[in-house]
């Protein structure tokens, strides 16, 4: 079961190592406005966790405080990639952590780099993965190796898969 | 008053005119569970409408007569489009509009091309977007014509679009 569920994580690690961007949806609690802004993802590790940095004074850390139920969602259509996954985001205020994930790249948002006070990180540990994968433009789903490991509630299509962390 | 909202709405239909594809998120009343699955995409049309084929029977329909209110994600890395929609969704059931909008490649999900009576369309009807737009890996989001359009809330960063339809 563990060896079953780290094969999980690492078919998604692998799918989402290419992906530089998704958007990251939160206020799932209150239906009448949930918000979703664009997040460059800094890192996927080896445990399927998503790792964000962020203003820490920014509006989604509320949110995320208020309710840490939050979606990623992945349109990318380059690259045939399209994810819908469900996890708990949480907050890491570790600076070790930040030096480890910080590039250059981030200076567009934090001109100040690591010595920026209003610095967090956002983790988020996936339980549910969606992903529908395709090789042509017609976003025929694949099941191959992946057939046998379908679980959870069966959709409409029965075409896409859905792996549970 | 008019004439403004034909602008945004212009202005919106040029943003998406290309993008094929997008994440239709639906079941938000239920906040434990909000579900997405992507969807191509197959006509904006010029009052903002956005026009999608499905099977009748497909579960997001009957999440649609639940609850209307859907939103719509966009990432797309490559022409670096990153939309947030949300709106309301409504299931038309018009051999006439389906002949309007039916292309060949529909065929992937409707072999029986538009004698399958287990085909809907939803009309999305945008009532806010949210986009960010960028020049530059840097997701810099552009201000220039649309500043002084900017309404609503004010997000953290302050440096995203917001149309309201």
């Amino acid at each position: 079961m563990n060896q079953e569920h780290n094969q999980y994580v690492e078919k998604f690690v692998e799918m989402v190592k290419d992906v530089r961007s998704c958007m990251l949806i939160t206020n799932e609690k209150n239906a009448e406005n949930i918000s979703g802004r664009p997040m460059s993802i800094s890192k996927v590790d080896e445990g399927g966790n998503m790792w964000f940095f962020t203003k820490a004074s920014s509006y989604k850390v509320d949110e995320i405080e208020e309710n840490k139920k939050v979606s990623i969602s992945i349109t990318n259509e380059s690259s045939n990639n399209y994810l819908m996954i469900h996890g708990t985001a949480t907050l890491v205020n570790d600076k070790g952590k930040m030096k480890e994930l910080w590039s250059s790249i981030l200076k567009a948002w934090f001109p100040l780099g690591l010595d920026d006070p209003d610095m967090t990180l956002i983790k988020v540990t996936p339980s549910e993965v969606n992903y529908w994968d395709s090789s042509s433009s017609k976003m025929v789903v694949l099941f191959n190796m992946l057939k046998a490991i379908v679980t959870g509630k069966v959709y409409e299509e029965g075409e896409h898969g859905k792996i549970n962390l």
